[in-house]
C-alpha cells in the first residue's frame, strides 16, 4: 500500500490526540484512505521536552523544515491562534501541501485569505475540528444539506458555558462558584473571558454562517453577549416558565439581512438543544426541505477534536492520491447584507426590581407598550432579596419586536420612579422567531 | 452554466418532493452543483393519471426511454420496493448513469450487487435517504466518522413506532388506540406490520452497520422484535425505573462478532436518544475516538426525505463534471463473523405475575441464580390488575447476561408453581453494554 507522508504543526492536546488516533485505527485509516498515513514531523516549539508516544517521529523547531520537505503532502496545523499559524497554513498551500487545521480564529479572521489560496494552488483546506470539536457539522453543511435553503442555525458551540449553565440549573449554584468548579476540573482556563464573553463561541458563529448562508460573516459582524451576568434567579424564572438557558451561537437569514449573534437564551424545554447538558455540544439547523435536523457531540478534547482532524486528513490524502482535491470549495458565493443589531428581531425576558406598591405592573405594561412592544406575559412576585418586602420582581416576556424597540422601552423603563433596577434582559428563542 | 439532465424513477411523495426542492432552490443548487440540474424525465405506472406540479417534464412510462437516452447522467430511483426498481438502477449503472436511490429495501438485501456495479461501471451510487430520511447519516459515518473504530450503533430509525411509544408514554393509551390513531394521522400504514413488527428498522440497521463496522450485514443477520407485545404496565414500569422504551436498531462489534438486533429496548432518560420523541429519527453512535455522538431529524416526509435525495443528486453531478466519481466506494472492506443471538450479551427488565404468597420473591431470584443471571434489582408489587389481590408483579432487572441464559432462567421461571405469567421481557441498555 502507498504511503502518504504529513507532518503536525504541533504537540499539544489535539496534537497528541492525532498522533494517537492515527495510531491505533492504523488498520480502518489505511483501509478508508486508500494508503498508509505517516507522520513524519512534527514542528514544535522546543525540541528539548521530554515527550511521551512521539517516538519515530521527527520532531523540528523550524517550520521550513516541514515546507521544504517535497515528500510532505499535508500539514495539519494544530497549534492554534493566528500568528504564526496562519502564514505557516497560507506557505504550505502555495507549496503545493494540502492545509487541516482545528484553527477557528484563524478562519474566522481570515477564512478569505486561506480559501483564495486552496483554489489558487489546487489544494485541499479542511478544517471540520474547528467548530464542535468532534461533530460532524462542516462537512455535513457542505455536503448534505446542500438542498436546502437553510434558515437558521442555533449552536451550542462553547463546551466551558455549557457546563457551567448546566451546573447552575442542577445544583443551583451561582455563577462564580461554578466558574471556580469549571476552572478546577480542567472545563475552563484561569482566564476564562474567551468562553465566558462568548467570544469563542462568536467565532465558530461565523464560521458557521458563512457557510450555512453562502456569504462571508467577519468576526466583527457577531452580536456578542457572555453568560457573566446570568443570575441563579434568571435559571429559576426560566424553569418556572418552561425554559432553558443557554448561550447560543445563532444565525438567521432574515429580510433585513444575515443576522448573527451569540447571547444566552431561553430555549423551551422541549426544544432539542433543551437537553444538551455539561460540556457537550449541539448544532440544531432548520432547511426549507429538512426542517429541522440536529448534530450532538464532544465539542472539545483531544481525541474526539482529533477524530475530525484525522477524518479531513484521509479526506485530504484521498484528495492527493486520486485528484479529487478542492472538491468542496469556499461556498460563499454571495454577498449578503449584515443585520445591524438594532434590526434584529426576537422575543425578550426582562426581570426587574420594583418598589411593591399598587400600579407599578400597570406602569411597567404602559412604557412597553408606549414603545410599541407587545407583551406575552407579565407576573409579578414578592422579591425574597429584599428583607423588609418592600421590593417586588416583575418578570415580562415580549412577543416578537425589533432589538432597538426592546432598548427604547428599557430608557422608558429606567426612569420610572417606581422601578429600582432593570436586572436581567434575556432573549427567548419561540416558535414566532423562527 | 453547464447543464445536467436526470430522471427520476417514480412520481409519488418522495418523487414529488424531489422535484419541489430542486425547483424552489434552484438558485442554491445551481451554485453547489456548480450546473443547472434538469429533471428530463420520470418514469410513472400511468401516464394519464392527473398530476400536478410536473408541468415542463416528461412522463413516460416504459424505463426503456430513460435507459437509451444519452443525455440523462443520474437516474433517481424513488418508486420504491425491490422489484423491478433493483434491476432499473443495474442496468442504469450498466449504462454508465450514476444512481441515487432511497431504496432501503434494495440495498439491505442486494447491497452487493448494487455496489459492485457501481465499482464495475465507473459511477456514483448514492443513498443518504435510505436511512434516517433526511438526516445526514450515510455520508457521515463513510467520510466523518473515518477515524474511529466504531463500536456501537443506536438508532430510533422507525418514526410509526417511535411516534406510538412516545403516545403510549405520554398519553398513557394502549397500543391498540395509539396505532388506530397513527393510522388516522397517516404516520402508519392500514397493515402496519413492517413498522410495528420491525422490520423496516431491521433494514436499516443493516445498512447502518455494514458501513459502521465495515462488513456486510444481511437482513437474515438481523434479530427483530417488534412493539406489539409492549404493554403500558411496561412503559410506567420503565418510567419510574428512570428509563424509557424505545425501539432501536442495535449495531455492536463485540468479541464474538457483529451483532446486530431491533428490539423495543429501556433507556436510561439521560440518554440523548431519551429525549427523540415522535415521529423523529436519531441516530446514536460510539467510536473510539470520537466518543459519542448523535444525528437528529426527520426519518421520513417528501421534503426531508427530498433532501437527502437532492444533495446525493448534487454530488453524483460534481462527480459527473470533474470525474470524481465513485470516490466513496464500498466500505465493506473485512468479512467479520456474525454473533448468533444466543451469545448477544444485554441487560434484560423481566416483569412476572405471581402468587402473591411468601416465599416466591426468594424463588424466582433462585431461578435467575441457578441460570448465573445475575440481578441489579428485583421488586414485588401489588397487581392492581387482579381484583381479588391474590396476585403480585414482580418487576427484576439483569445485570449484562449471555442471552442463551437469559432463555434458560425464562423456562426455569416457567415450571415454577407459583408464576402465573412471563408477561414481559425487555432488553435495557446500560453502561455495562457499552
Amino acid at each position: 500500500m502507498q504511503k502518504m507522508k504529513i507532518a503536525l504543526l504541533g504537540a499539544g492536546t489535539v496534537g497528541s490526540g492525532v498522533v494517537e488516533v492515527l495510531r491505533k485505527n492504523f488498520h480502518e485509516i489505511s483501509q478508508k484512505a486508500n494508503c498508509e498515513i505517516e507522520i513524519s514531523k512534527i514542528l514544535v516549539r522546543n525540541l528539548n521536552r521530554p515527550r511521551q508516544n512521539l517516538d519515530g517521529i521527527e520532531l523540528v523547531d523550524r517550520f521550513e523544515k516541514i515546507l521544504e520537505d517535497p515528500e510532505i503532502k499535508i500539514v495539519v496545523e494544530v497549534m492554534g491562534g493566528i500568528h504564526p499559524a496562519l502564514d505557516y497554513m497560507l506557505e504550505s498551500m502555495k507549496h503545493g501541501k494540502s492545509v487541516v487545521t482545528a484553527n477557528k480564529d484563524a478562519i474566522a479572521e481570515h477564512g478569505k485569505d486561506l480559501f483564495e489560496a486552496a483554489e489558487k494552488f489546487q489544494v485541499d483546506f479542511l478544517f471540520e475540528a474547528s467548530v464542535g470539536g468532534g461533530i460532524p457539522i462542516i462537512m455535513p453543511l457542505k455536503e448534505c444539506l446542500t438542498a436546502n435553503r437553510i434558515t437558521e442555525i442555533l449552536g451550542i458551540v462553547n463546551g466551558t458555558t455549557n457546563y457551567m449553565l448546566t451546573k447552575m440549573s442542577e445544583s443551583h449554584a451561582d455563577y462564580d462558584s461554578v466558574l471556580k468548579e469549571a476552572q478546577a476540573k480542567g472545563f475552563a482556563e484561569s482566564d476564562p473571558s474567551a468562553d465566558v464573553d462568548g467570544l469563542d463561541a462568536a467565532r465558530k458563529a461565523a464560521i458557521l454562517s458563512s457557510i450555512a448562508f453562502n456569504s462571508r460573516i467577519q468576526l466583527q459582524d457577531v452580536h456578542v453577549e457572555g453568560i457573566s451576568k446570568i443570575k441563579l434567579d434568571d435559571i429559576e424564572y426560566a424553569k418556572s416558565l418552561g425554559y432553558v438557558i443557554k448561550l447560543l451561537a445563532v444565525g438567521k437569514e432574515t429580510d433585513r439581512g444575515i443576522d448573527v449573534r451569540v447571547h444566552p437564551t431561553f430555549i423551551s424545554k422541549d426544544h432539542p438543544l433543551a437537553s444538551v447538558n455539561g460540556v457537550f455540544n449541539a448544532i440544531y439547523i432548520r432547511g426549507n426541505a429538512i426542517g429541522e435536523v440536529m448534530f450532538f457531540g464532544p465539542g472539545a478534547g483531544s481525541l474526539p477534536t482529533a477524530s475530525a482532524v484525522v477524518a479531513d486528513i484521509i479526506e485530504a490524502a484521498r484528495g492527493k492520491l486520486n485528484g479529487t482535491f478542492g472538491r468542496v470549495k469556499c461556498t460563499c458565493y454571495d454577498q449578503k447584507p449584515h443585520c445591524p443589531i438594532e434590526e434584529t428581531r426576537s422575543s425578550y425576558y426582562v426581570r426587574l426590581l420594583v418598589d411593591d406598591k399598587p400600579g407599578v405592573l400597570g406602569k411597567v405594561a404602559t412604557a412597553f407598550g408606549d414603545e410599541n412592544v407587545s407583551l406575552r406575559s407579565v407576573v409579578q412576585t414578592k422579591c425574597h432579596a429584599s428583607p423588609d418586602h418592600s421590593h417586588a420582581e416583575i418578570v415580562a416576556i415580549t412577543h416578537e419586536v425589533e432589538h432597538r424597540k426592546i432598548i427604547a422601552a428599557l430608557e422608558r423603563l429606567k426612569n420610572l420612579d417606581s422601578i429600582d433596577e432593570i436586572q436581567s434582559v434575556i432573549r427567548v428563542d419561540s416558535e414566532e422567531n423562527s
